[in-house]
């Protein structure tokens, strides 16, 4: 790709992880799922060990997500993307992130903070860049449970 | 536009956007000012309700945000910019934010910890894009009472 | 530079930044020390006083981060970078940011947690962008000190 094209493309990946963080935290199910492609994979590795099999298909990743956390107050962030344009239609990338987690009452463990990086694909589709595979990894996480009653 | 103008647009924003933050955490009330059109809003209805009257002015603005954190130390941090340029001048975004306040010893708040999106409107002006209109929505507060003596 | 070129270098920096604090926080240090010019200095006058000499050299900047922070659980999330390109191969920025640091059990301090600015020059080596001078000014550090056994 030419150097334009290029940094267009960086442009609209950075605008997609933007769309991936904001739907997630105002619960736009429609939208989120909307980033990911049809046949996007979500690498559970990281949460489920090595062997772990991935959640393929855009449907089952936002049943998934939602949930786990459609009845907790969240707020996700993403800093510090490193893009990388492989082909016209194809790119990877890793993001900083930091998550908090405010649980429903009937969950024992009141809030979770954590920090890791997203390890991504993305691929060029008639929808523009969507999301086609997403690991995890975790450099810390913190759990504050609630008090017994 | 053509999309090395757009490009330009859209780095000079995201320059502008880290201006308010670091002018508002660094107390520099005029570097403050200066991101804003002097014809700027700043859109109270999360705060006060939704027939609540717009700030209307850049003094009034930094008036009043001076009033509210000038006195605290302040961290406010943006993130997961979304800019769309409308127009050879104007154009919009959507911004994640999070911001820490630990207020003057005199107030019976100690710490405030929020979370939320900026919804703007950006203006190029002869001084180059600037702050039109300002509406923070939030996910999320946690206040922190000091102790009573 | 035309305004492509600076456009890329722009990009660049950001990524050069981004290697800083992934390879920082999953204690990579070759990746870490290739992010300095070899003649690097990190000015230390925020941490020990206006007099204080820097730290020069790529080296002994690697040796003493690793010796600070290799023990213990870091993240370093940067924000709202404000990168100026000064000719074809000099650059200067400045970047919000936040670390939060859970030290070894030896320590007395049990966490850290800041906020402030990375000042910061830039040069274009063979190897590409790197840091060529930091210096870190804070707006706030809080420490929770460990329950004495």
């Amino acid at each position: 790709m030419d150097p334009v094209e290029e940094l267009l493309a960086i442009d609209e990946i950075h605008r997609l992880k933007a769309r991936y963080f904001r739907c997630l935290d105002t619960k736009d199910w429609d939208g989120f799922g909307a980033v990911f492609t049809e046949d996007a994979q979500l690498d559970m590795s990281e949460e489920a060990g090595p062997d772990a099999t991935p959640v393929v298909g855009r449907g089952p990743i936002v049943e998934l997500v939602r949930r786990v956390v459609g009845d907790a107050v969240s707020v996700h962030h993403g800093h510090m993307p490193e893009i990388k344009i492989e082909s016209h239609d194809t790119a990877t990338g890793i993001w900083a992130m930091e998550d908090q987690l405010v649980w429903a009452e009937s969950d024992p463990v009141r809030s979770t903070h954590g920090y890791g990086h997203y390890h991504e694909r993305y691929r060029r589709t008639p929808e523009g860049w969507q999301i086609a595979r997403m690991l995890l990894t975790r450099l810390r996480v913190d759990r504050e449970r609630r008090p017994r009653a």
